[in-house]
């Protein structure tokens, strides 16, 4: 069973740059991810985009649409920022020959106590075992989309009541 | 949906005793990782072995069996030694109404780049997915366990030929 | 021998905020450096400002060199952030009965292979055996600060001409 | 200044095979923490022995003394077992023209909240800054070898009486 991860820069994949005393996406951390935690899967990784999600337009939700849509693989990854997740799942759910799984992290890979080593397990996990449709791995948890929202004050995915 | 999360020793627990120049099992890590991962679920962690299990008798065996049998929580994640946890789970098979799913780790949850995270992410996400049955979560991938073996040279799990 | 070790916020100091997409200056690191290098010294953490460097104001340094001044203790470091730290230790060039060193970090505490661990390490060391003056621990050097300068481009200090 | 660094094993590189569930003495880890820290120095890593220091014979000791001895660099660390650092230090005191400083670490370099970043750290500052004479850097202080010992039950090098 092959799994392609996309990736499309969101936290996941920040780094830090001193001079400039912030952050900027920087190289797709899910390979990494992967060799580090030793899984034996048959994966590729491919970066469509790599930006804050709350920056992604129009064009760039068409970008990553397309190329789902374009691939071969029926078990895919997105790695994608947290902030507009949902809305870019909402926008996927029409795929149905394909598992299609998002996932991302609150603090950025490269961070000590980051959440994106364990979310990462989750999302290949799902995608390998969910049947067709988009859902949302985070904090443990798989997400229909549809019911499904970023808590930002708590910092974490929950269920619409 | 609740997991319940039996932990029974191996590499995952162990820690390091500078003064004794070895591991040993020590707390169970599963709740630190499933903390430090912001993981939102209905989780609760009991520790019923703290033991290599290459030392793991029949009767210890036996105990992780009667436990689960008579554990209430229909979807179960055992952490365990990895070098004997395909016999284990083997052992387990029986059980027709709960989802078991196995996991355990090559290199101490303390250590710098540990498995043990990535392998919880899966598990537990296997446990909330998969229909009743026993399974092994290592190496990003799940196993049956009457198809699976660990290569010891290769220090991962793979299927039976 | 005690060491008091002031911090002023900057990189070192900095977490991540998701939700906001940036970092932000938090509680010192310091401490929790020592701590968990297991630093059996007589030393005590104050925070005197949370600032990146850059924002300093002149009232900012006052505040700084004031603080050091009233000091009792004899053996001082300062965290600090990196882009302005030639600039306050200059201003600090007076104190003449103490040992002042100040350090910091590339990339915050809280990131997987930040410099702070191994820059605070040569900063106490330094701090405990140097003559009274002003230093600059980075890199792995000690810098006299009318000598040095951030070398922003290779992100590390260096020796002026 | 040129700091040559040898390493004997010991804890800091100490190493986690799960096959046989205990730990080894691999790779020099020195180097990788120094290149970690982007310490900007003039620094040469070179492997005597890798051996846990409680298995060091008196041939163990005389090749690190002869190799110590017939050394062109003034500025030397030895990264070496913690359980007889005390001992080995004691039988290089005879060297009056060099700086020698012995660290290591109580938990491997490659576990998550090891000691080794900031003990190596302190050992290269140490090593910059002080006369010749040997001494041993650990817990975030400069001992006298000949005033110093480990205190095995508190995991920490103290004070002789």
């Amino acid at each position: 069973m092959k799994i392609k991860i996309y990736t499309t820069g969101g936290t996941i994949d920040k780094i830090y740059f001193d001079q400039k005393s912030n952050y900027q996406v920087g190289d797709p951390q899910a390979g990494g991810v992967l060799e580090r935690a030793n899984a034996v899967l048959d994966y590729e990784v491919e970066s469509i985009l790599r930006k804050d999600s709350l920056d992604f337009t129009d064009e760039d939700r068409k970008l990553i649409n397309d190329t789902i849509e374009a691939s071969p693989c029926h078990r895919i990854v997105i790695t994608h920022g947290t902030d507009t997740m949902v809305e870019t799942a909402k926008g996927l759910s029409d795929n149905s020959n394909k598992t299609i799984v998002m996932t991302g992290s609150m603090y950025p890979a490269q961070y000590r106590d980051s959440d994106a080593v364990f979310n990462i397990g989750c999302a290949v996990t799902a995608a390998q075992i969910l049947p067709p449709g988009v859902y949302i791995a985070m904090n443990g948890r798989i997400f229909n989309p549809l019911q499904a929202r970023k808590n930002v004050e708590q910092n974490r995915f929950e269920d619409l009541d």
